[in-house]
């Protein structure tokens, strides 16, 4: 009996899903991704024609749904802001940001400080940050205070100590989640990026120390991964600041 | 003046942070991980000799802390049996769990559920469920529901809708954390385990599989990390349902 | 007596086989290909030069052999094009295909379905296309449903449960043929693709998640080898209706 | 209205999958795999107690499926052999058959031909061997024809020709499937085995050689996958005849 | 007394070692190389200008000595035509050749066979013949004979067994040197070359195919150095022919 | 009481390192790195504009200390050039340098060698050169000396002999700092480049080597890491003829 | 025509191969590799039982073929000892030689001389001196003589420069095979070890160094192969000095 | 003429040179060591029988020098016990040290400071203070004040400001170095362990980190080479405090 009113909610889950799926040939757009997960489906614009990713923040857009692209290249930014003039570019981030209409008065819910070890990873954390925005977090950025000169990251700790959730995005050696992770107590996402060279394998040595992180409360996600990063925290902080976070 | 109030901060945030160090020699014992991470030190028992095991065991229950030890082989265990009757010990799991005698009646903050692919995981996830237990969390164990047979996942969707944070253990191909980011709204901790053989290199295939999840709610921990995946739950799980964590 | 016997057999074989090798210098083609193995010999246009390219094309045409090109790159398709005007060309799989005048009438023998979990993909699933198609297979290609959004599987399911081989096309974390593999009953071929960053590894990732898939009935194939994909599940397809497939 | 019509079909798809999952606690019993796979779920007996392993064959017995166990070791063997003496079980390969009762008349259908580089690698060759012959092909086994000696295969060719499918298991520099590709019209399974030393890297030469096959007829599986390479070729093999494989 | 001698000896070998350096500031031009090593020092042009190329050319050639240079780009290579018209470059393997005037009768001694596997191995393969020739060896190519059809090899065999030394260059898989080294009597250099894509790493899967080759007398080089094949290949060829091969 | 001397000679650590520290914005520079380390902060070229670069440069060189730059492209060199022409750089080796005015007239103190395997390896070496003497160091450069011509090496011994601190820079199989290391008294650093090809895998062959390296004296850094090799050199070197080397 | 006589003397070697295979089951044994290759098959003992490995030398012995086996552990060698009283064991090598009858009076034919890096190289340098004589030739060792103490090989090199081939066995750093072959003028063939520990990673680090070995006269076998470098070494040694190696 | 002189110099250097070889058969003992490198030859004690260990030291001791052994095992600590009493064994680091008769009453030359992230790093510190020691340095041990419990480092930075050199010991994710090189201003050797598990992969998380280190003045030696970490700081400390530091 319990497994047949399970396979009736199942049943009812399944038929809400099946209608919201946008085929567009070259893309089956999930309508019910904010339902489901509580964002909708991000877009990754890597391999995308200008024509294509148009296509899919127009169906996103007029659906009446928050609309975010990433890895947005040159010439695709430049199309989008002739097609969109009223969306949010963040260049450094590569970054595209389209909100739903009636969201737009929203307030932030939750807190993500974003810390860098070093300039050169200022990308990957612009695309953490406007990611956790994008959410509808306030999200903070603290750069270069990498481990080599840990004092300037003790000067900033007051920042960390008032977030949800803390996104750290380090390339080389990729140490300073370890220590972040040893000063806060809330969950930190360790983002290693490609920042480095020689030894540093295009961010796998940054990765691995990532993973061996001794600090209890640090996860990781792939190299560059700043949406990634972002999404996490964001999920966390408004998680613990929101009962209804789903449309 | 503002770089002057920092300072004054930071100082007295090391001057109470000095005292709590217990030094055994062979250890320094971090006193106040609870009040600054939200949790107290966890003690790591591979390459322990029981005397020290013990002896780490004693010095946090003696100063009113809840203690948890992982990876605590069959020689430890029975050491810690006849030295603490009234801990509580998980030999799928290898952990041993002694709570401070004033925290004994708390009530579970935090749904945290954890999942895994096949049975060989059970180890790990056992680890990963004392961990967020011990933190204060109401955890759920679903064994053996992986990919290959996915219909089995489908039967226990509600169970994980429920949860604040969802740990997903798997070894061989690792796939299985894509498939649950897709279908539930909070973060998941995604845990590869060493279990198989030939090309999965000692967890490897999975730990890569998991980094490159498409799901954007997936973060990874180190492979066979049962203990961090049930301690990041945890912290999420909890922060939600408690403004108040700390001690 | 019976060594005796299998050596003269093998004396005919080699004897029949020493012919149709066609010398050009730079390849020697081999025109035995088809009776011995059940197809003609591809071209992989990689590093060959039009002329080269045009000269093994013709060859093999003129031998009345049906004859396929792949990794066809845009000067060597434009120079193809005007040479041999007939064929047919994909320039998302970037193949070449140019039958043989007598089999032109041929019917298809055998369903292949190709699968792919995400849009990036397709480049990869055509060339497996294309290449099922010149087996003489019907084909079909379903793309976009990718494990993170598993419901746009399931919508599909009829479509597979018909095929006689499943071609499952995948990057990132490699994930989809585990799933498909656990809902078929033929074989599964899984194609990893380059596509992804970070800790993809160029594919590596995908490559290990397949070679460790639970599902018994998933077999692998190189990185981005749509060809070789598409080849073996049309030789399955095709075996299965047929009981005289060589020349 | 399509879209309704497939959820229908898919609702009692799911319908018909849930009962037949047997839950022992300790593990998922899938016992529909037979009818949406076409071979009931197989035993890993890696990591297994006896009792456990007995349990999971008896279920499978009970419920008039066939029973087949891979990697049984020495104890369970033993074990096995007190609890059921009908079942047959190869030491070599490490396996136990225990056919379904009202199948014991079964006739074969389809020719599997497994072929090792080595000696050494005879266990693989076995548990490919088992396989294919629980799932009621006709399988032979040729050993011993690696390429170093390369006119050993040249004598026994007629019997690869005769194959629906040909399972090539080799260790060390795992190069006999190129060759073997290349003189057969039929898919051929390749199967690395860790079978070598030094550079060998417990297979994964053996694994990156077959994956870079020329031969466009060769797929590949894990390292050691014995029971997956004699899988895939019985799928093969027995489809061609079969027009009605599942239950 | 015995160690004084071999003192005495030593000092007389570095007394002479010492003066036929030829210190251009940006190189030392080691002039006693072919004295001690049988051939004299061979320039590898990557990263060289061509005045550095020239500078080092015109140094060994006024000392009389054989001049080959390899990986000589097209610019060095217009460059050198224009200095050294009368030296013999092939653009193919990208080698260039000046030999020493009073060298010009020698007959050639020792046979050395280059193999290769397929037509885009021909870089590498030329760079080992311009080098055995270089070496006074009589050196034949013969192309495009892998072992994906391996009658091709059958059909040239005797060409191979003429061979004192025989070079198999080959990419992808790296098959061929193992069925080669199981056909000849005399050493076989393997040189894997980076042909390939997807899971060949650049070469590594044939430089690991090629260590762990069964075969007893085969030895292998670094991915794409033909050079060094031809010249080990050269010197095992011509040792067998001459008792005064040193200048 | 220990305890809290401790913590007081902490606290005043802190409070002069905080004013030091000059917020650009972008990067955060370290003003006290001299005092606290024994030299400026270094800056790393890459990924940086040419008015960033500037900014940093007039940022150090405005607080009195000296400015030392690596990794400089052309567009950067020549945008420096521009705006601080009393600077020498280094176009072989990539650096800038910029003295502080009051440290003109300063003597070397300590002496470093550096010795190359190859031409190939004189950019890495050159940047070592800067480094040292940026130190304040008398340093000197001995190139061409690869072990496949020791007797290049023995005959510059004397050099090797005087100095505090060896750096050895060597790409290809990186053997040189094995045979440096066995003939000198003093610490050896050893640079691998990314000088080769084929299995040196960008530097990978090299950095294993060293760090495997036999001599008990030899020390390893990151791949084509002149810089640090030449800072290190030059803190050994300085530290034994100085007392008194901070600010 | 020419393709018809190269086809009829391919059936003569075809006819005169197929007979000589002892075929015992567990093992085809070849007995024509003698012929073929200039050496009899050699065992490989790993993993075979004292009964098979009884039946292989027995089969050789009795088809009056030379027998060497290699990898022989302590329970096969005391069994072989038994069986075969009048054989040699070498038991830090590890091998066992028992020579065919009619040869025992045949007189050496060119001198490989083997030299080890370190003292824990000796059995794998024992196992390359029992092969290489084995082959007939006179073959020496010169242990310890690693590049960290380099007068130690100056001291012996008389020895080396009158050698045929020199077998280089070094772990660690492996550099021991770049200064050996910068020395000589006779092929070198390096063979590394797993000697070492940490980043040695087994042998992968001196692998790895040996195959970036600037000396053009290296080439390079598997890790730990004793008997193929011995092997090889053995082929040019003799070569040189007989014009009738085959049997 | 300079060249000349040169030569008599190193030929006066080699004469020295070759009469301190001790042949002892299966080592050749390097009895100049001290003189050329400033520290005799330090023994390596895994893979030696006792015998031939106690003959090393005996050699040696008798020849006046210092002795140190590293990686004695418990049965090689034992017998070293019974024929050195007066020796110092260090069971955590597993030395063996006996000074020379006449050293016994030197004074300590610089000051090592060791420092341990962890517990499970002793046996590591522990060879690296022996050696230290054993160089004639006041060395010091600081353990457990890995980066996730930064204060604890804080608390001791004074012993570590006074240190010549500081040796870092770290396994899991290595990144105490990065921390340790930012606060000092003397040369930091890092010495990765193979403590951690799953993605520490034996030790290559902690190398590659400390390898990528952002701190300049920090250098790395190979995974769990305590000794060679010792070496390098005793040889820079010593050295500064010492001019005459040859025998």
């Amino acid at each position: 009996m319990a497994d047949e009113r399970k396979l009736q909610s199942e049943i009812s889950n399944l038929k809400s899903a099946i209608p919201p799926v946008a085929d567009l040939g070259f893309a089956q757009v999930d309508l019910q991704r904010h339902q489901r997960c509580g964002f909708p489906e991000v877009i990754f614009s890597e391999g995308k024609s200008c024509a294509h990713l148009e296509g899919v923040v127009s169906q996103l857009h007029s659906a009446g749904q928050d609309c975010l692209a990433t890895r947005v290249n040159d010439e695709q930014a430049a199309h989008l802001e002739r097609c969109f003039p009223e969306a949010e570019q963040d260049r450094i981030g590569r970054t595209f940001w389209l909100p739903a209409v009636e969201q737009s008065q929203r307030t932030a819910a939750g807190k993500v400080a974003i810390v860098t070890a070093g300039t050169a990873d200022l990308p990957v954390a612009h695309e953490a940050l406007a990611t956790a925005r994008a959410m509808g977090c306030e999200a903070s950025l603290l750069a270069d205070v990498g481990v080599a000169g840990i004092h300037r990251l003790f000067r900033n700790l007051d920042k960390l100590k008032d977030a949800d959730a803390v996104v750290v995005v380090a390339g080389m050696e990729g140490a300073l989640p370890s220590v972040v992770g040893g000063l806060v107590d809330c969950p930190v996402v360790a983002v290693p990026t490609s920042v480095g060279y020689g030894a540093s394998f295009q961010g796998l040595a940054a990765l691995l120390c990532m993973l061996n992180c001794c600090a209890a409360n640090v996860t990781v996600v792939n190299i560059d991964a700043g949406f990634k990063g972002g999404y996490v925290a964001g999920l966390i902080a408004r998680r613990r600041h929101s009962d209804n976070v789903k449309g």
